[in-house]
This record gives C-alpha cells, structure tokens and sequence, in this order.
C-alpha cells in the first residue's frame, strides 16, 4: 500500500479539521485515534478523501513514509506523555514528532530534551485560529529542532493561513519549547484584547448610557479603521444578534458574565513573573475573567457594599467626542499590551536561548490566528527598523500613537474611576506607560525599607557598590 | 554529658538569633553548621550561654533529647533537601524536623509526605520580623502534624513575639504547608503595603510638591492613627534619615530607585493565578518593583516618551485636604489588599484541605513580623464575628471604611493618572472594589468571543445550562 506522507493523532475536532486541511493539499494522511468510532467517523464523513485510517500506533506508524512526521492533537498533560511513550519504541532515528496541543512550554522543553536522546525530533507547535483556523488556514508557531521544522516546513506553510501579500503564517520560532511559549504569550495577548474589548463596550453602555444597537454600530465603524482586526470584527458582529431562545434581546444580555478559560493566560501572567517582566494588563485580564466568575459572591456584595460615585455627566453633545476617545485609548492600551508581551518574549528569548525573531512573530499573527489585525504589520515595520528594538514603545510609530492619543486614555480611565465602572486593563495601560517613562520611581523608599527592616542592601544615586545604612545606632 | 532540649541547624544571622532567642528563655540549644567556623565565632562571641556546639551531624543529633526537635535555618532548596537527606538516617520515629526558612510552600507539602513515611514529623514555619525578631522575638507560622506542633509549642510560644494583650504571635496553622503558605501570603501583603506607602510619598512629593521634611511629619502624624503600623514607623524615621556618606540630601534622595525582591510576592501572585483568585494589588506591586528594577531602559525611555499630562493645581488651601485624601486611599487600599489576601488563602485552604482560622492569622500578625498593625484587630474582630466570613469587605467595620473612604481614593486615583504620577496599586485597589461589588461586568461579552471563535459555550442569564450560539449560520 502507498505510504502516507504525515499522520495526525487524535481525530477531535481540531486534528480532524488540520487532517482535512493537509490533505487538500494533496498529501495522502494517516490518521489514528484512542478510540475507533472517532475514527470510522471521519472515515465514513470523508470517504473520499486520500486518509488512511489505522486502529493499533504500530499500523500507523508502519503506514508512514521515512522519515516520519507525525502531528499530535490530543489533549495536553498526560494524555501527549502517554503518546510519546507508546510512540517511541515505533520510531527511528530521524522520525519528527509534533505536538500540536496547546502544551505548557515547560513541557515541551522536557519532552523535546528527553526525545531528542533517542535521535527523535520534537517540536512543539502552537496552533491558533479555533476549529475554523485548523481547516482553512491557522497561525502555526513550531519550535524544536531546526533541521526537524525544514521536514515538514513546505507541508506546514501549504496548510497555514496565507497574509495579504501572499506569505504563509508559518516560520521556524526557536529551539526546543519556543513555539509553545510565542503561543502562551499570544493567547496572553489574546485576553488583553479581549478585556479591552469589553471595557470599552461596558463604558460606552454605563458611562456613556448607550444601547446596544448604538454600541454595534461603533464597532462596526471601529472595524474600517485603525483597530481594523478580527475581534473587533466579531464584536460588531455579537452586537447585531439577537437571542436565539425566543426573547427580543440581544445575545449579549442573555449571556451569563462568567468567563471561562482555559489556562494560557495564566501560564503567560506566571511566566512574566517569573522572569521579572512588568506583564500587568494581560494579568488584569485574567483576573477579571477571575473576578467575573465570582458572579454569586458579586450579586450578594454589590446588595452590601456602598457605591459612592461621583457623577460623570455627559451630554448629548460631547457622546461623539466620547466615544472617539473610547476608541484611542483602547488603541493605546493594546500598543502597552503588545509592548508588554513583546518585552516578555524578548527576556524569555534571552533566558532560554531562543533568539526569537519579533518581527517574525508579528508577521504570521496578521493572519490565520485570533489576534490577527492589520495593527500587527507595524509592529513587523517596527523591528524591521531595528531589530534590537527594547521596547515597542521606543519605535517612531508607537511613539507618535503614544503623543497622540494618551489625553484620551487619561481622561476615560479617570473618568471611569470616577464614575465607578470597573476598566483595569485601561487603567494598566496607563499606568505601566507612566512607569516606564518614569525615570525616577518611588521605589528608593521600598528599598529603603527592606534595609531597615532585612539589611537587604541598596544602589546609590551618585556612586557604584551596594550600601547599607546604620539605621539602629550611629556607628 | 546533658542533653538539649532543641537544636538549630544554620548560624548564619536568623539562625544564630533564633538560638540565642530560645536560650534565652532557659533552654539547652544544640547548634550546627555547614562550616565549623560559624560555630566557633558563635560560641566565642557567646561563651557565656548554655549552647551546645556540635561539628559533625551525627553528634548534633545524638546531643538532643528525644524526641529530637530540630529547626533547620538554612538556605530554601537544594541546601535544605540535603540536610534532610543527611538527617534522615539519624532521625528516629516522633522526631520534629523544622524548617524555618523561606521555603516555597509546595517544597514543604513534598518534603512533609516524603519524611511521614518514616515517621518523622516534618514543621515548615514561617519566621517573619527579620533579624532583629528572630532574636527578639518574631512571629512564627507553623504548619505541618498538629502532634508534631504541640510537641514545640511551650518553646514557640516563649520565643514568639507577645501583642500587646500578652497573647505569643504563633499559632497551629494548618498541616503540612500551610505554614509557609501563610507566610507566603503574608510577605505578598507586605509588598502591598510597602507598595502603598511608596505610592502615597509619591504623590505627596510629585502631586503636592512636597518636601521630604514636609512628607515625614505627615507619616509622623499617621503612625499615631488608624494606619499605625511597623511600616508607618520606618517610613517617617527613613524620610528624617540624612545622607551618611556626606551630601547634606535626605538618604531616601540618594537610595536608587531600583527595587530588589526575594521571589515570595512573585509566589504568592503566581499561586493566586494558580488558585483563580484576582490578587491585583500585590501583583501590581511585584510588577511595580520589576518596571523600577528596569532603570536603565526607563531613563532611556524618558528622554523619547512624551508626557502629555492634564494640569492638575492643587492650591495652598487644598494641600491639608489633599493630604488627607491620600490617608484615606492608602487605608482603603490597604483594606483591598488584605481583602485579596485573605480571599487567597481562604481558596487555598479549600484547596489543600488545610482548615485556616483567618481570626488567628491576622491575630499572630499583630506583632512580631513586618506588616504588624492595630489594623489586624480589626481583621481578627471580623473573623470572630463571622468565622465563615467570605470577603473581608462584607464585614460591617469595613463596609463601612470603604463607604467612607471610597471618595478619596477616587480622587486621588483619577488625579494620579491625570497628572501621570504612577499609582498601580491605588487603581488596583479602587478597581477591584468596583469590580467586586458589581453584580453585572462585562464578562458577556468575553464569553460571546469565545463562543464565536472557539465554540466554548456559555451559560444564560435565565436559566440553567450550558449553550452554543450559532453564529455561522442559521440551523
């Protein structure tokens, strides 16, 4: 029998779609699943279709062309430990192995040094753009082995969403669990848009008293603009819907405000921390989706806990000027955010030996992947022009958004402390671009207090060395 | 020869200290270290004392009483899994190891079911009041067997700081790492509250334009106040601190504003990220020191970065009033931040199954350790009150703090970032209040995105259940 040439584990939605996906690309697939019936399904569903089934990992390895490249879309944990181990004793030398779970990069740098001593290449591949993404075109981020991701680099580039000018959002990220990390820090970045998405909706509809209606049409026009991207695209869209349950209201009012998630924030907000890097407005998201999801616990203490606010009044004249300063400071948040997750890839890139490519990165987001926008292309520009850039903020472009639209920022995140409406994802933004143009911080007097309480020691202002103070006795 | 009645490991300052604290109170103490040459200075500079000195393990156990109890004051990690793992073999059944460093908690969780397995009972204890408490008494979080604590406890409880009511400032916390998991929390706090101060000098100094003579008589008012506490103090004693080395300036005008930290706050955010619980005001504090800890990159950037701040006068008349603003929004926030606190470890204590008494924890807090304050009478108060007190907040004394204090911070956060002075945790504080006692956010809208691009349900406002919208199309 002809030899497949890729395989995919796990026949759930998202390795059946991206089995789809590379076999209209002409490749002839194998596929495997834990259980048969998933796999007599896709079967049955896509019968003619050039799929090779098998139902032992020994006829589906055997059904592969050398050297072997095998896709995992299974869930991540135990689940991809239990593959890889059943795996191994069918592979050879040579053979790519790819996870394509949304995996903790820590994991995937485990796995790809315990692999990579039997001589198997691993690679760790962040997959974005949903069930969709998978079929049509997703964002991949592959890291592992160099020479591995050249093995399967012309399949993965066929298969990836294709940017206006025409250039797969694919390219080899870095070693080892690189490709899982970019993807953390994208679905980290993925909240923050999300968070300030919703603020803004949330201040037009308490601060600004508008409907929803009123509130889709804002989007929409946001949509033909510079937040031009697919979130804003689907939030124009969610606005116009209406319950599908038989009320006249909008979906939006009929959803229940308690957000899930499913870890990926909260890898990147540890990881940040970790590794020293001010990360506070994709933190903020998820604790918001946190406190969100304390929605008894809200109900029974917003009947307690006192709202004194101070009255923000708006008149009908000023709403357009409003709602046009809603919008650059949602602009001016996500330039903090992206600076943030940028900064954090750029330290992590620097610890794990990665010598990650930003400009890279933000090339094969524009398309394929939840947070694509037509915001990312500058970002591209932006370390084109230097790639050593620090910090997003320090670029010409950014600079220049930066000057133009913090009055906004500054004036609604005020007015939405004011005025009680909860925005800490606008306020983050503001506050992280006033520390880091900051250079003196009030951290002289923590300093202070950590040698007078631990003899913890501090830098001087005028000298070199580390000092300590007789703060006891005169000595 | 006479045995003694405990022994310590560790000589450095927090281990000799805590000896001499115990000898003090009329026992035998056993000493050890990793050099001898610790031990010997120790003795020679305290001959007088009824200290043993042992120079090789095997005699510093055999010169203890059973069972033996043994406070390791070593360095956290590897140096003190291998202690344990040299003790192990010369431990009997019933003995009390202690591990009284800053030990992350989940290493303390492992190490307390490894050692049950011979019978050793295993203590981790979290020791706060830095050197001067180890020796005068510090307040110590035990956590591990209750059998294994009531065998230390007439010692613990000598050499425990005494609150003002006589009662020592220790308590049984809870089994295996609930010890050091308080203290975790307790250090997060502490960044909070350092943070807070930080923030409130800040403003004085850049809001009001206030000298730092001017700031330290108002802290010196404040220490005789509600905020009266340990830091209060050392704040108003730093800004009265002249240069030592020479220049006439106030020493917190010579400290660099570079923040230094020992990774605790870092752990007690990660965890709460872990645990789901929104701790924004200690993460923003622990993000406060990275950005500070980036001085280079700031003053870089200040020099590119445009300020385009709203004018903000404060006139001669306002100054008193704005100073008491600023009071008020530092207790306020002080509330929230111990509010999250306490959230977080009431989650946890579900979690690891650890039965927490919050009234005793913030009463053990009272004195001793760094964050000690007449304000925790006031936590414990509420926990007596209601033992199953979900939120600080709810509570009648601080409900009606946060009715009285809300309009202050309000200001003083909207003035801040008007005038683009940095205060991350006075907006966390004032943002999770609102967030907090908001029965609707915008989490709706969150959950509509995530249903539309990634199909993961959502739940209604009106009845029970889990739903999918079809957003592609009509079905």
């Amino acid at each position: 029998m002809e030899k497949a040439q890729i395989g995919v584990i796990g026949m759930a939605v998202m390795g059946k779609n991206l089995a789809l996906n590379i076999e209209s690309r002409g490749y002839r697939v194998a596929i495997f699943n834990r259980t048969a019936a998933k796999t007599e399904k896709v079967m049955a569903d896509h019968a003619e279709k050039n799929l090779v089934p098998s139902y032992t990992l020994e006829d589906f390895v055997a059904s592969l062309e050398k050297p072997r490249r095998i896709i995992m879309m299974v869930k991540a944990g135990k689940p991809t430990d239990m593959f890889i181990e059943r795996l191994l004793p069918l592979l050879d030398k040579g053979d790519v192995l790819i996870d394509g779970g949304n995996t903790f990069f820590g994991d995937t740098m485990r796995r790809n040094a315990k692999l990579d001593e039997s001589g198997i290449n691993f690679i760790g591949m962040g997959v974005s753009g949903g069930e969709k993404g998978a079929l049509e075109g997703p964002s991949l981020m592959p890291g592992g082995q160099k020479e591995a991701y050249q093995l399967v680099e012309p399949i993965l580039k066929q298969i990836a969403a294709k940017a206006k000018d025409g250039e797969p959002c694919v390219t080899y990220i870095g070693p080892n669990g690189a490709g899982h990390y970019v993807k953390m820090v994208h679905n980290g970045i993925e909240y923050g848009d999300m968070e300030l998405i919703s603020e803004s909706y949330f201040l037009m509809r308490n601060l600004l008293g508008m409907s929803v209606d009123e509130i889709a049409a804002v989007f929409e026009e946001w949509r033909h603009g510079e937040l031009d991207s697919y979130l804003i695209d689907i939030t124009a869209d969610i606005l116009t819907r209406k319950d599908d349950l038989g009320s006249d209201k909008p979906i939006v009012d009929m959803i229940l405000d308690r957000a899930g998630n499913k870890g990926t924030g909260k890898w990147s907000s540890q990881s940040a921390l970790e590794l020293g890097v001010p990360q506070s407005l994709i933190t903020e998201s998820v604790y918001a989706r946190y406190i969100s999801a304390m929605k008894d616990e809200r109900v029974a203490a917003s009947k307690v806990l006192p709202e004194k606010v101070n009255a923000v009044q708006i008149s009908a004249d000023q709403k357009q000027e409003m709602i046009e300063k809603i919008r650059q400071a949602l602009y001016f948040s996500k330039v903090m955010s992206y600076a943030q997750g940028f900064e954090q890839m750029r330290v992590a890139s620097e610890k794990y030996d990665w010598n990650l490519n930003y400009g890279e990165l933000a090339k094969i987001w524009r398309e394929g992947c939840i947070i694509r926008a037509q915001f990312l292309q500058k970002i591209t520009d932006a370390f084109e022009r230097d790639p050593e850039l620090n910090n997003l903020l320090l670029d010409p472009y950014f600079t220049d958004i930066v000057a133009k639209y913090q009055t906004a920022v500054r004036e609604i995140a005020a007015l939405a402390i004011q005025a009680g409406v909860p925005s800490p994802a606008f306020n983050a933004a503001i506050t992280y671009y006033d520390q880091y143009r900051s250079a003196v911080l009030p951290a002289s007097m923590i300093q202070a207090q950590r040698d007078y309480f631990g003899a913890h020691t501090y830098e001087r202002t005028d000298r070199e060395g580390i000092f300590h103070y007789s703060w006891y006795h005169e000595e």
